[in-house]
């Protein structure tokens, strides 16, 4: 098991990642946050609570009360935040009260801000169950639901008491979902570690084969990066702005495809090579740089296909909530393991890049079928 | 006009109380906070534009986005963030966007709330137009709406960037309205203000009938005893406690009575006659102290008659928001002008001040209709 130290200005905390931490989840939790309330709540979905619900709750000692969310982004709504405090308030939930977020990243979304929300803010510990959530959303609070208008529209900053990244639950993740949560170690590795970047290259297989070796070292890597960026820049003013390299092209995609066509991290893959191209048009990478990261990204993809017009991704971009009074951030790698955020990048630019990237999934699909007959 | 200083750990704003300063509302938010944003929202109620949206639009130089919360407690609800995150995200609001509560507590919460969540918050300015937002809930930074389980059972603690309470809109409210709010000024004397608690006795008469020198020295006043808690605690994690001193009985009035019988600060009002009752029985204040303070705030009354049973007033108390790990804590005045948090006081003891305080409307509504015939 690996411990990372989360430091920000209005918390501390560990991530405790390693194998075969749910057996022994409230003991943790308990030599970690000091004795557990009266009242403890776990939010989690059926299909997680199916397959480890028995393991978490044993090591209880007083039976949690179990809150469900339906899995998909269609819940991940205001109607979900206020069905589970209306359900914490009749189960005797008080401000005293922890909640366990335990699931994939939507969970913990929702867990996090029903937690920042309740009572005006109870503690809460994340317990990530797939890839995307243990390197991503589970540090760092940031935490929030979607709008009709846009994902993560309303939330806030709240940080969890501690994360427990159990990697032994990605066994039974699917592997598309794993290629998927792996786009973040990639995006990890691009944007603030050269050594992961290469790490990632050399041991792709054992990887991908789900070794537990090189993914504890993956996924300790990538949380090691973002708790690092998070511990400088809390409340997202300045370089935690990296953390959303091929962002505003990814939440583009899932807006403009009504965010059922792909997953997140798909989504942040195919936005990281358009914004690969915009780096290269500028020269903050070079033409070999950006061959080395395209394939990287491939080869832990393979991206789902695009079925989309260039035009609506580009006007999708422009609802992006990294624009702050009408200027249009953006994120660019500089090189291989460094990034910074710029304010100039063009509608032409953005343009090119996703036509670029339109035409990338176009000539993809193309060998596919060829290599199929 | 007077200036009071908040600091909190987590911000710095002053409150201005004074008259007219509706008029030049935008130049003095710039002079406080710099330029404004490119998009500025302001919420408000119909009745509140109605009166002054006209004074407070030709202080901009360009119009700000006007939304609209209905009155009433019934719309302080999760439908209405959500709509109102809507309409912003909509209207292109991003994080730099600043929002102005403009009107009563309702609006002072959930536009509070709106913002301490949109884009995972933006900052907001309060403009309080009742005396009871201007001296209590536009200072503190408690935002928030109810579930049906509870009131402000979902919010958050967010800071406002400054307050400005406006003395002259206070002769357009109805004179019910002014003795609800001044309940919290006897209630920031009771507690913190002997000074106050004795002025207000001796010049009754001037601030009842709204004459504004005794106005702006009565609002000032609280707002600073206020501001010096809430700088102490901004979390209400142990003196700011005290604040809520008559809000235990008062909330469970008001929830026993679904919100429509009576005004918050009523409630309060008769929630103080109950916690002196106690008080004076557990012997922190003298029988000759109670008299004074019991007498206080039937002077700033009148109190509306309570209509309800005692046992579901009582049962109503348990799930008070300020019970944590199953601990009932509750707010006592000490003598006059000093208040504590006990935690050990029993159900018995709150029914007896329930009974107390039903009798004592009983009471006088029989000399009411003695004195009417």
């Amino acid at each position: 098991m690996q411990t990372i130290r989360v430091e920000t200005p209005s918390a501390k905390y560990d991530v405790f990642a390693g194998s075969g931490l749910l057996q022994t989840l409230a003991p943790r939790i308990e030599r970690t946050i000091g004795k557990l309330p009266r009242r403890v709540f776990i939010l989690t979905s059926p299909e997680i609570w199916a397959l480890w619900g028995h393991s978490v709750q044993q090591s209880f000692r007083e039976a949690p009360v179990v809150l469900f969310l339906p899995p998909g982004e269609k819940h991940k709504n205001m109607a979900s935040v206020e069905r589970l405090t209306r359900e914490m308030a009749r189960s005797g939930g008080d401000r005293g009260s922890l909640l366990i977020a335990f699931g994939g990243g939507i969970v913990g979304d929702v867990g996090g801000f029903v937690a920042a929300v309740f009572m005006r803010g109870i503690p809460y510990v994340q317990v990530p169950t797939t890839f995307l959530a243990q390197v991503d959303s589970s540090v760092g609070g940031k935490v929030g639901v979607n709008l009709p208008e846009g994902k993560n529209l309303v939330g806030n900053f709240h940080q969890p008491r501690a994360v427990f990244a159990d990697i032994a639950v990605l066994g039974t993740l699917p592997e598309r979902e794993l290629r998927a949560g792996l786009m973040e170690s990639v995006k990890a590795g691009i944007i603030r570690d050269r050594a992961l970047v290469r790490y990632m290259e050399e041991h792709a297989d054992e990887v991908l084969a789900g070794n537990a070796k090189a993914l504890e070292k993956v996924i300790a890597d990538s949380i090691r990066m973002k708790a690092a960026v998070v511990s400088k820049d809390e409340r997202e003013n300045g370089l935690r702005m990296i953390l959303n390299l091929g962002h505003t092209v990814g939440h583009a995609l899932e807006t403009a495809t009504g965010y059922k066509a792909m997953l997140h991290g798909e989504a942040v893959g195919w936005g990281m090579i358009a914004t690969l191209y915009l780096a290269r048009k500028r020269g903050t990478i070079s033409p070999g740089q950006f061959d080395r990261m395209e394939k990287l990204i491939l080869r832990y993809g393979p991206l789902p296909p695009l079925n989309v017009r260039a035009a609506k991704v580009v006007a999708a971009t422009s609802g992006d909530k990294k624009n702050v009074g009408g200027v249009r951030r953006f994120v660019l790698p500089v090189g291989i393991g460094d990034a910074g955020v710029v304010e100039d990048v063009t509608p032409a630019e953005i343009e090119a890049a996703v036509e670029y990237m339109l035409g990338r999934a176009q000539s993809l699909e193309r060998a596919k079928s060829l290599a199929a007959q």
